[in-house]
């Protein structure tokens, strides 16, 4: 099949995710042809930096050696044996990292995707509620401009209006609090929430008997366009949540393993949720895993002879998924090895400093913020959706994969990208702004 | 790690899906060495059938050599680039594949477990209302006994009970009617549901305007215990549901690709629904990966200038994963090839014959029904879970898997399972049936 059969093929048959399709008719699509490291590499030859590491996920890169022979050492055993009594050797070895990575969170449960995992803590909290007689506590707290998925329960929880509008009669709904954001890590916000958390308090306390969990992205809100709040805010509310026996779900679905400078983003702010939410990076993107990390006080509400009716009947087909295991168990062994967090932290240095020199040559850009391997700013016009879509193929054509979001431009590279690469992507994304004006 | 070990780290690590954990106090789970074709090897040398293929996914068995070379060579050039704004090969050929299987649906989105694709038909319908100003379609209606999955969209529309209960704040709630069930495809409301049909029609009468969708799981119901339904009732509902503008949603997630006997379970009724949702066989259970089937009529509803705000505004991080795109499209190509749907059509007879034979010889079971490479047979004492789980723990024991569901006893094994492992089924069966009394 020659590009031009391929795209038209494409545009028959394919329904792409989070697109408008008509866009597809103007801007064809990459042809992927193989991917290693930073580089996505096009059919026509041509070489990408993927810059938001194929939406968050590819921590490790594409094609890292290491986890393809982990993944192929699994294959060789098996790949894929129903999780519902029966265990192995990669799942137990995986656990035990997962549960060395916090204090109290011992138990893992394992499911396909960041949405899964936000799904089955929700429902996992709210089911503690009528195992301790707290039928009372059914409420869900989320932060404003949150996100966690798109299946139902996770799309409740999240809020952004655009995502869910047209689904509004079956979503539940929960009672948004603001964070407070900050411009990056050095304002004294960061460390001090006080004025913003006593009012944020003042709104909470009317919920404080009615509230099962709330839900947070800690730290950084990745689809809000990578907005940092302080840690003081969110040590804070998981001190109040903690108080009122409310539970506090993490979604480090995002954040987690490595991405911020920390194992968990959770460690900013001296926080242990209740329950983590890991995908995305876990597996350094290669296929769909993820898992729930909760503690063994909320495990052993559910322990209890099968005829009491209390076990989290939560069934998931790829549960424990082998292949997912071996390759999660990888990346955690190399993150750890090669200490991913710390190199994340001097990530964090460079991008700033690149995104920074960027906007002080353009003009175009301000409010520049960086946490760990993530750094963001935002255009000076606002919010121009054809302009973020004309600046992204423009980006693409001269050799970068970004996508921005709303008023942001950021990039989230592969923790393991080079130098070289990234001074390659700091002239080339100065070269696309200067290219398209809005 | 020794085997001891590795149970303990495991009870004290892991949390199984749909399990109470103290069952695995009493009995340890079964430690996976290795797996081929219908079998799994255990750390202690023992092989057991997989009976029911790892939760109805393992359609061509464990560890097919085409299946892995299929991914072998996906590997070599690239694991997962995100989908948005991208294509490569295996997808496109994927999808040419999945768009044949029927004449309409020629346009496929992906996602990443079965009740992923059940949330997104489910919200692509009732958005389509939005778009064709029809806000006062708001409702569903789903089939009593019915199962779609375990987060908040799917769970609203499934009729277990014991799954929903403590999640009930967080639900939706669907109109929920009954099929007509059918002792075995010999019955004559197989082809005449006339009677049953006009009852329901006087049901539905009151929601043909309110509502945007049906959810079936199209002539079998699996999670309700194996429960077969008149191919009449299905074709009279769909063309009701054609008539009063109303989508069915079928969830082939168990029944497609080749399971029944038919590529699509939805052909016994020669109904083609507006959306297809595939998952577990697709890929023949390597790992999770999942596909939405629609209409180019649905397509071109969403359709139009980006500034219309009409777009499916779904993002999935694996939407069009290329590892799982190349394990479905390497087991459409072997299922079509080597002619499995007949193959499972021949199942049936054989499956049958071995089930009726052990309900002739112990007087244990009673409606013994098949269709395609599904048999299941009701215990003549109806639902005990505590015999269940014990006879299930003496099946491994003596070497087959199987996870009696209600008041059911059922084999779901491999397509390509041998005539020979099937006799060895039949006997174990027969055996631990004996072994264990309720």
């Amino acid at each position: 099949m020659n590009a031009d059969e391929l795209q038209q093929l494409d545009q028959n048959l394919n329904w792409h995710p989070c697109a408008q399709m008509k866009d597809y008719e103007t801007f064809k699509p990459l042809i992927i042809k193989s991917a290693y490291g930073s580089y996505i590499e096009l059919a026509n030859g041509k070489k990408i930096i993927d810059a938001i590491s194929s939406w968050w996920c590819k921590s490790l890169g594409h094609n890292h050696p290491l986890l393809k022979e982990a993944l192929f050492k699994q294959i060789e055993k098996f790949e894929h044996v129903l999780f519902a009594h029966t265990t192995h050797d990669t799942i137990v070895q995986l656990a035990q990292k997962l549960t060395a990575l916090s204090l109290n969170l011992n138990k893992v449960f394992y499911a396909g995707d960041g949405s899964s995992a936000v799904e089955i803590a929700l429902k996992m909290s709210l089911h503690t509620r009528t195992l301790k007689s707290q039928k009372h506590r059914q409420r869900f707290i989320a932060l404003k401009n949150g996100y966690h998925g798109e299946t139902m329960g996770a799309l409740s929880v999240s809020d952004l209006a655009l995502y869910k509008q047209p689904y509004a009669e079956m979503l539940f709904t929960p009672i948004f609090i603001e964070a407070a954001y900050v411009d990056n890590l050095d304002s004294p916000l960061w460390n001090d929430a006080n004025a913003h958390w006593l009012k944020t308090e003042r709104i909470l306390e009317q919920y404080a008997d009615s509230t099962t969990a709330i839900i947070v992205e800690p730290i950084i809100q990745g689809a809000a366009g990578m907005r940092i709040y302080s840690a003081d805010f969110l040590a804070r509310l998981a001190s109040w949540a903690k108080y009122h026996d409310i539970h506090i779900i993490a979604d480090e679905i995002m954040t987690g393993i490595g991405r911020t400078g920390k194992m968990l983003a959770c460690e900013y702010a001296n926080v242990e949720a209740d329950f983590v939410c890991l995908s995305k990076g876990l597996t350094s993107g290669w296929l769909p895993f993820s898992v729930v990390l909760t503690s063994d006080a909320i495990y052993q509400l559910f322990y209890d002879d099968y005829d009491r009716g209390k076990a989290f009947l939560h069934s998931h087909t790829y549960s424990g998924n082998a292949l997912g295991a071996s390759l999660a168990l990888a990346t955690l062994t190399i993150i750890e090895k090669d200490n991913f967090c710390v190199r994340a932290r001097e990530l964090q240095t460079i991008l700033y400093a690149h995104m920074k020199e960027i906007a002080d040559k353009t003009h175009l850009l301000h409010n520049v913020r960086a946490i760990g391997a993530i750094v963001a700013a935002d255009f000076v016009w606002g919010h121009n959706e054809k302009y973020n879509r004309l600046l992204a193929q423009q980006a693409a054509r001269i050799g970068i994969l970004i996508r921005p979001i709303g008023s942001t431009l950021y990039w989230l590279p592969p923790l393991n990208i080079s130098l070289q690469t990234l001074t390659d992507l700091k002239g080339l994304t100065l070269q696309a702004l200067l290219q398209v004006t809005p």
